[in-house]
């Protein structure tokens, strides 16, 4: 026990020396390593696929359900997306020096506010091992020095990722320091990671609630949650109906399992007669179970629906099952959303601008669509390149969580000799 | 004790909801209630006066030393300074609704990225009862709601100046729990107060280390602490030793009690022994209690200097002590700060770019200064208007705590329909 707590000590603390040169490295040379990383991803793709195999025989062996060994599996295709990932956070702007204001103080001291690197940012997350690659490359552009932590059943592949990023660091002559890694490994480890508040100055958890909860018994390092999500469409008195049955079985059937899916939908009693059978038929016909109110199951026709419980609104599913609802008002969907929803991202479809600017500016949260569906939260579908999740916080960072929300910022005032009277 | 906890729970709602109505009142009526607040703080000015008077008797009671007696006197003068701080804080720009970025996104979706308030902010604090108007002025201009816990020895005054704040929000038809109160009581209903994590979206405490102390023990809400600094001046080989002088003594003594002022002073030691004599000598005369390493014992001249402990490097005086080392180049004295400061205000002076160029970018700290004195650490030197203390995390908030510090963001989308493929 002694010896992983010393490990993970050292780890952070190369981290830590890395972290006081990088911000100083230019976007040149931080780019160079970028290039780098996606030549030798390409390169070294025989490498990488023997080391994963050898993780998916060990997840097999160990009884891993398909949707978990899907996750872990990389193929050339794969690896070549994480190329063309680092390729795109290559291209982005670099954030790093930003000047977000400049002003001369009336003692005459000359005042800018730029954005600083955050320092060392861990990031822990789950199976999938492309997340290594995405959090090595945003942190790299960022000026991060990083501490990743993976799960132990990527252990092979992450362990050759990280060595390929550890050469085309060494490649750029970055510091020895700038990706880190903590072996996938138990509960302590993790543990000894969040109480290096000496040293880290971030953790970033990936991963569903098993981990939130693992991390906020112990943390004293600060963490910027990449949180779930409870999304609402709510589908308006003035919507174009047929929008709203695209927009309604997008959100909640592309992709069920991701957190910017709808897990609620609510209906105006105006439109609910004519709205809920086919839109509740396209659902159901996709295999959708369905709870409802006891309005939306006196207006589903043959659609079946059960009874929702009190429960059930604040229930992320992750699957095929919503729950339904008919408002009386675009005030009473507000007020359902704001109750329920956990703040990351919510839709109303209407043609009616007021009820738009209602909802966009009554509900909290970190992203509110008029007439397109929640599914579009995201790093790359806003702009931002990679993202390491999203955040539902309101402190810090709030939405994709990419490299601007990677930075501080620092204050440097130049003056010739003030003194406070 | 169960009507306690009920009380602080129910005051906290009364806030969350109010906060959801703030985001959407406009610009002119929050002017409006801060422009009857400056009215009404100098319309009863003889009602808080008698309550202070209250407090103060009680404090003298109680034996509260002169320093705490002075922070909690008011007189005709300090609450005009109120009245023209709530006017200061009026006069900033909104910024509630400030777009941060426009763009269409490739799906055709409108992105716009907008300050929005972060919801309900709770704020603790000591003596000062002026504390009250400030936090109060800056929530009602941010469109939060406040809730305020000062402390139970300033409760007369503060009650006089909350009703004060509520009649001022009352004339002003802002929702009734724009700002709410708890009364100042003991730890446990500051413990009340830190677990409303469903009701309060932001803990400040502006307070000694006590109150950070009892806060991280208990609190679930996020907190932004008002820190401690731990603030160096460095005097550097190319320095106007004069003006190196003079920002050593202003850094150290014009308010030694504060955390903006210096605890160490680092001499380059091509320029100790021409340096040091005259400005030890400045400050040994000004009553400070000087300590240093074994150079700056040796070059001091005739001003006695006792020897620093290595323990002595990391310690915030609070008062008339300064710990003084030599250090051999600019890279050391840099080393120096990021090892033993807080990160909160550090200074250079120097002549020379290219150090003032590495001291800049070399020391992790929110706020760096060359040939400036720490002091200048302030959201009115800034041009914030009031604060609420200075922050040194890197997350949300580094620096004065202002207007901007105090808001959130959010996301709003508008499409034509757009669903993900």
């Amino acid at each position: 026990m002694a010896i992983a707590a010393e490990s993970v000590t050292e780890v952070c603390r190369r981290a830590r020396a890395a972290s006081l040169i990088l911000p100083g490295v230019a976007s040149a040379d931080k780019d160079a390593a970028l290039t780098v990383l996606a030549r030798l991803l390409r390169e070294r793709t025989a490498e990488i696929l023997d080391a994963n195999r050898v993780d998916l025989d060990a997840g097999r062996d160990a009884g891993l359900d398909d949707a978990l060994i899907d996750r872990l599996r990389l193929d050339p295709d794969r690896i070549e997306a994480m190329a063309v990932g680092v390729e795109a956070v290559r291209a982005l702007d670099d954030p790093i020096g930003e000047l977000l204001e400049r002003r001369t103080l009336e003692s005459g001291i000359e005042m800018e506010h730029r954005r600083v690197p955050i320092g060392v940012v861990a990031i822990v997350y789950e199976a999938r091992p492309n997340v290594t690659i995405d959090a090595a490359a945003l942190c790299l552009k960022s000026g991060n020095a990083a501490v990743l932590r993976g799960s132990s059943s990527a252990a092979a592949s992450n362990a050759v990722l990280v060595g390929i990023v550890k050469a085309a660091v060494a490649e750029a002559s970055l510091p020895e320091g700038t990706v880190e890694a903590v072996a996938g490994g138990g509960r302590e480890e993790l543990g000894e990671l969040a109480r290096q508040r000496d040293l880290v100055d971030l953790i970033i958890p990936r991963g569903g609630e098993g981990l939130k909860a693992a991390l906020e018994a112990v943390a004293e390092v600060p963490i910027l949650y990449a949180a779930s999500g409870n999304c609402h469409v709510y589908v308006d008195a003035a919507a174009d109906l047929e929008m709203a049955r695209g927009i309604a079985y997008n959100a909640k059937v592309q992709r069920p399992g991701v957190c910017n899916a709808a897990e609620t939908l609510l209906v105006h009693e105006a439109v609910a007669a004519e709205f809920l059978p086919a839109a509740l038929g396209d659902l159901a016909g996709a295999g959708v179970e369905l709870i409802g109110d006891e309005r939306v199951r006196e207006l589903s026709g043959d659609v079946p629906v059960g009874p929702a419980a009190a429960e059930d609104w604040d229930r992320e599913y992750h699957g095929l099952k919503l729950a339904v609802a008919v408002v009386d008002s675009a005030a009473e969907a507000i007020d359902h959303v704001n109750r329920h929803g956990s703040g990351h991202s919510e839709a109303i479809v209407t043609g009616d601008e007021a009820a738009a600017d209602a909802f966009t500016g009554g509900v909290d949260a970190a992203c509110v669509y008029v007439n397109a569906s929640t599914r579009f939260t995201d790093g790359f579908e806003f702009g931002m390149g990679a993202e390491i999740g999203n955040s539902t916080q309101k402190l810090h960072a709030r939405g994709p969580i990419g490299l601007r929300e990677l930075t501080s910022t620092k204050y440097v005032l130049r003056g010739t000799g003030q003194t406070r009277g």
